[in-house]
């Protein structure tokens, strides 16, 4: 790979070469980060090039990307996913320059299709046929479509409170599935034996260095469709932690390599009942105290995230806000949103505009600001949560007279 | 609207002014069509000009839509789905070059966001602003997000059948939805009654001719996304009979702006259960005979089609091909197509492979044609019926011992 350098260990700063199928450091167990030759890209693309380019996926970044010059990259079309303007919802909220950007209009309905999409090239690269990953969903179904897509294998460690939806569009798509009786964090250890032992590819986020660079193409999308350059806030949901790391990369990355002029400041949201990252941050002490996983937003509800270290890195350097909101506050979110927007976020991918609700009026983000909310999961992907959000239809039988005692009966209704 | 000349009737040939709020013939009540004026399409749009458009939207396409030059189409960004080589998938039919759009990746998750794209933007132009439809599900829920984007009421008649899933999301969008305890010809007459008596735009299908125009991109998207050139066969699900005929009209709209340079032929596929359109076409007859709505295919299962004569002139001028299918194979296809190219379709969404399938060996279809199966909805609106076309997960404690012990017992599994 001409455009990288290396692996650098977040904590120890080790530097390793940046082979397929690198995990954590090996000197200390810290996590890896990729290491850019921004003069090679800069000679490399351009931000003319990039625009004129036909690709619609998150390909046309390709030279900022860690894969080989001659790795094939066809599959599922993972990114080019629409920044909205969101007036009314933004109105609402008292921010006069609210974005949302709609990531749950994905192959596989999630941010994590752009990961997976790296992975899958990776595990190519690496020579392996099958790929495997604990996740709570989202990371889950994305690597089993993407892994149909390119034919590879893959075997999925689920949860067991993952929703009914999403396993099932894993299975549609052929994985083998392992619905482990207990926590994501049971899943994760699970699955981290279950990949030493038969040496499968590791799409574990955090473990896989490779899985945030995929991640950061969002930012590249969304400082494109703003014209080459960035908010002045990003706002995303926070579960593994993995996500707002890659937010932050994006966005380094464009800077270092002289695409944009400035950096965002990151909102990072978490639920109120499993927010170790915000409280970390929040208490200055950079420490992870394991939470409880108490929130309907299953896609956010990790107790260890596996990437805290790099979560509160990129909170710290981008002078990030934390925001906690109860899942009272994400569906009123959803429902708000979806009829502000006609965007339909999962309970995780709304909490964004939760937080921003939640802020709104503090004084801590300036009503004029340039704000982007990053939906990061499709509303279809919980329809369990989505009913809570909402009333019930109202029935009636098929003919006139009852449709007008049914709008009688509810104000509602005119 | 330059580009327009007027709506004629399909049946009659009467020729009207084409308004935004017209919807059947005034003289026999047939189903109007838009007539446009090749001449100025082709004066002020080409294909260069389309292929430099930065708008990924089905809006790139605008000089062949009827809307006024002045009308604001922002809003939810229909079309620009991807379309997908299926390489394994059509080695496993029996087919050299088929391919797959994926429509189910539209904003609300169907091919009906590029008609109610249109839908909204017509209202506006007609100065209404509340907007209404019946629909089994997917035309609903395109136009609550579409109308909840662009700041009109919705009203959605849904019959008694419709899937949770599909009525949670229109809820989400803020629509008034009426639940018609009754078959979609109840939820259908009832929805025609009420418009009539509130004056809200009416966004069924078949009754505003608009609605076909906006399907049609999807055909202008195939085109180009195979370099401006129509494929052998274009395979689709067909309901109402109003998605077949947009497609047929969008490649005869490109043929006649020169654009393409042959016709594809049509492969109309319905359920078994309920195939009034594919009976009438295969008798000769052209005689529309009420069906029942026997299938699992919600989005299809329509007794009494609508558009019935334009389906069935669409299948008799492209010299088209009829398939039916079981629900048994409409689910072996969600989940062969699921694991071969990671697109996960709803049933009615894959119908259009599980009538290839059928279609296989049966020397109608050369082995080397070039194929394009159109996937109209996406799989995570129907994951009741996803769930019956595959196995349950493997279940197993959170230990190396019982993941061996469950992958012994599952010889799938290894």
């Amino acid at each position: 790979m001409k455009n990288v350098k290396s692996a650098e260990c977040i904590m120890c700063k080790t530097q390793i070469k940046a082979s397929p199928n690198i995990t954590v450091c090996p000197e200390c167990g810290g996590i890896l980060e990729i290491v850019y030759d921004y003069e090679w890209i800069g000679k490399n693309t351009s931000i003319e090039k990039i625009k004129k380019d036909p690709d619609r996926s998150m390909w046309r970044y390709r030279e900022f990307l860690p894969v080989e010059e001659t790795s094939a990259v066809s599959g599922l079309r993972a990114g080019g996913t629409p920044l909205y303007s969101a007036g009314r919802l933004g109105n609402l909220l008292g921010y006069s320059r609210l974005f949302i950007k709609d990531d749950g209009l994905n192959p596989t309905g999630s941010l994590k299709d752009r990961p997976s999409a790296l992975a899958v090239v990776k595990a190519a690269e690496a020579g392996i046929s099958s790929i495997a990953c604990s996740s709570t969903g989202n990371a889950a179904s994305s690597l089993a479509g993407s892994a149909a897509a390119a034919g590879l294998s893959s075997y999925i460690f689920v949860p067991k409170r993952a929703p009914a939806a999403k396993v099932a569009q894993l299975l549609i798509f052929g994985a083998h599935v392992i619905s482990v009786q207990g926590s994501y964090e049971d899943a994760f250890r699970l699955s981290s034996e279950a990949i030493s032992r038969w040496g499968w590819y590791n799409r574990n986020a955090a473990i896989n260095p490779y899985l945030s660079e995929g991640k950061k193409t969002v930012s590249f999308e969304i400082a494109e469709q703003l014209g080459f350059s960035a908010p002045d806030f990003v706002a995303a949901s926070v579960g593994d932690g993995c996500t707002i790391a890659g937010i932050w990369k994006g966005f380094k990355d464009l800077f270092a390599a002289g695409f944009i002029n400035k950096l965002p400041r990151l909102i990072s949201v978490q639920a109120s009942g499993c927010r170790p990252i915000n409280r970390a941050f929040e208490a200055g002490n950079e420490i992870l105290e394991p939470a409880d996983e108490n929130t309907i937003a299953d896609s956010i509800a990790v107790g260890i995230p596996r990437n805290f270290h790099k979560a509160v890195r990129a909170l710290r350097e981008s002078n990030g806000i934390t925001a906690n909101v109860s899942d009272e506050d994400m569906l009123h979110a959803m429902a708000l949103a979806g009829k502000t927007t006609g965007v339909f976020g999962e309970p995780a991918g709304m909490a964004s505009i939760a937080g921003l609700m939640k802020l709104a009026g503090k004084g801590i983000i300036p009503k004029d600001s340039l704000i982007v909310s990053v939906v990061t999961g499709n509303g279809l992907k919980d329809i369990k949560s989505a009913s809570k959000a909402v009333r019930e239809p109202i029935k009636c039988n098929p003919d006139m007279e009852s449709l007008l005692a049914a709008f009688e009966a509810d104000e509602g209704m005119r």
